[in-house]
């Protein structure tokens, strides 16, 4: 028995020979490498959480509620408020992290015989859940400096023709804002090889020197903003991600959502976290001054710094990424390999943190000229 | 905008024209629709999970456990408790309600180019989530009495050669139990006609006269056991299902599934629950009281009743059976009309609920027979 292994067993040749993703989760004290918010939550945000989940564990025996509606009532006002752009409950779905709301989009609009794109280095998990709903994989192409390089990005589209193309700004690993200009003329672009969706992922958008693209819905059903409450929330642990676009593109990922898909302490305990939106907003603020102090620092430091919207930062370059990752780690600091050549990406902590990572790179430095 | 509909949309071609699953949820005063337990969870296991909550919201800023390496050992003793055969970590694996863990388990070993076979009426999920995935489905025999025909099922297994063989034990809607001996019989079946899993769900399991086909699967690597936290443990609102197999299996379900997709919410309520289990099944035999008591009730009325090893009873015949649907309604009841011809489904409450049904549905014959 002991002998049987994944290749065993009658999985589906694409999956012969891989490894499952992710991060190692590696006990270290400076964990900077999976872009969480270093600030824990507010003492009276755990309590209300506690509180808030007592309530919905007295009805636990019941299923939840399956369409979310007061969280989704709660996400558009937290929209509606920090953009601008008037969302309703109507324009806004929820699921369990960003990653869920993407594969749901995926088996709408993409799955067999359809195709995905996506502009690389990027979010890897849009390459991967497309693979995992049979959706063809499209690397699109970037300048060198990681933005997106319109002309060749208008040519993947025009010449591959999409059925749902993927914008991430500010994107991860890089921390590239895209200009809304852009968006809008890939989404021409889209729209002119064929109907096709356009997903513009903001997990990280709260950390952004500019507005987001939200408003961009209006008049534009194809087009989708995806969010998550685990970076500017705090709450990596909760997996929230939610979405805003046209009512019909909420209607639609309804026949593909697995029913009660949101359990009740999900729902209860993000309905908690956005009643403390101020606060956490606050942290926001202070990750954002942080962030830019990395960028500062590793600049004189000599490294080459990407310019960055999120709360994270790519720097190098590195002959041997893998090994200063190394030798970071050596220094109790772990930072994250994304396996973009020559460059590694560090996330924004707190400022002891910070320090201890702009410790370890200035070590390493200092090492190499002696 | 506002003419904008799903179909409007670049939707895929199979979801034209459909309607999201799911049952009605009304606002009755006895909801017996669903099969959820009618026992809220006592206050000390309430108190339980906002503490363990409150712990985990502290650390809420992180990522949760991606491999829920304590949940999945306390599910493992606890189906070592009940089940008599040893299971360790290794063998369980964990996702956001059943529905998840078919959904992985389809995304690895079903998907575009292959199929999977159920034994109609059963739970409609495993179809819905096999067209998800781009599964072919198969809807294969039972008898008249809705066990499973095993002459014509392995006839259907031999012709069709699926990828995936669902056998649910107790099945839902019918209640109906599985012999060990059929599940063998299929499985020896399926593996003659090509290396193939059998997934048995045993969502119900706690609630059957008989044992849990667990132990089947030493040895048999291509056998999978699902389970929940739904039913017998009443918690339908935190979405915790699970499945028990060979170590292979558990490795090759995380090729799939999305980096952690259950939250450290979900994980701190669950291993809560698993904490009062005794309570829980103790809820479990009244429960299995209840349902032999609507059994019986049910044929002195002179209906036909479906021989049930679940938290439900399936009852006829009806001519028109939305029509009784509605009329057991309008006595504040709710049903469920599975779309199973001339039959009808309810959930064993509490007394007092199931007082109220058969008080219902006595009226109704009276109304019948005058």
């Amino acid at each position: 028995m002991n002998d049987v292994r994944i290749d065993d067993l009658p999985v589906r040749d694409e999956l012969r020979g891989k490894s499952p993703y992710g991060a190692p989760q590696l006990d270290v004290p400076v964990r900077l490498n999976t872009n969480e918010n270093p600030y824990p939550l507010p003492e009276p945000l755990v309590e209300r959480i506690a509180e808030r989940v007592r309530e919905a564990a007295r009805n636990l025996n019941r299923y939840p509620d399956r369409d979310a509606v007061e969280l989704r009532t709660r996400l558009a006002e937290y929209l509606t408020d920090t953009s601008g752009h008037e969302v309703g409950l109507a324009n806004v779905w929820a699921a369990n992290g960003s990653n869920e709301v993407i594969q749901q989009l995926l088996q709408t609009f993409g799955g067999p015989g359809r195709t995905a794109i996506g502009f690389e280095p990027s979010y890897s998990m849009h390459g991967l859940i497309s693979r995992g709903t049979g959706t063809g994989w499209i690397s699109g192409p970037r300048n060198e400096d990681f933005t997106i390089d319109l002309a060749a990005a208008e040519k993947a589209i025009a010449e591959n023709r999409p059925d749902v193309v993927f914008i991430t700004t500010p994107n991860n690993p890089t921390g590239t804002a895209v200009p809304p200009e852009t968006v809008l003329a890939l989404y021409e672009a889209a729209q002119a090889a064929k109907p096709s969706m356009v997903v513009v992922d903001e997990a990280y958008i709260e950390f952004s020197h500019g507005d987001s693209l939200l408003p961009l819905i209006e008049g534009r059903p194809n087009l989708v903003v995806s969010r998550t409450m685990s970076k500017a929330f705090g709450a990596a642990g909760l997996r929230l991600g939610y979405l805003a676009a046209h009512p019909a593109v909420v209607d639609a990922v309804q026949l593909v959502r697995l029913p009660y898909h949101l359990s009740a302490v999900t729902q209860a305990t993000a309905l908690a976290a956005l009643e403390h939106t101020g606060t956490l907003l606050g942290y926001v603020e202070q990750l954002k001054s942080e962030r830019d102090r990395l960028v500062t620092e590793l600049l004189a430091l000599g490294y080459e710094v990407t310019a960055s919207d999120a709360n994270f930062v790519q720097f190098g370059r590195f002959e041997d990424s893998h090994e200063t990752w190394r030798k970071i780690l050596d220094r109790g600091v772990l930072v994250r390999d994304n396996g973009v050549p020559g460059r590694l990406r560090v996330t924004a902590g707190t400022p002891e943190e910070n320090d201890a990572f702009l410790d370890a790179v200035r070590a390493l430095k200092k090492e190499q000229s002696s």
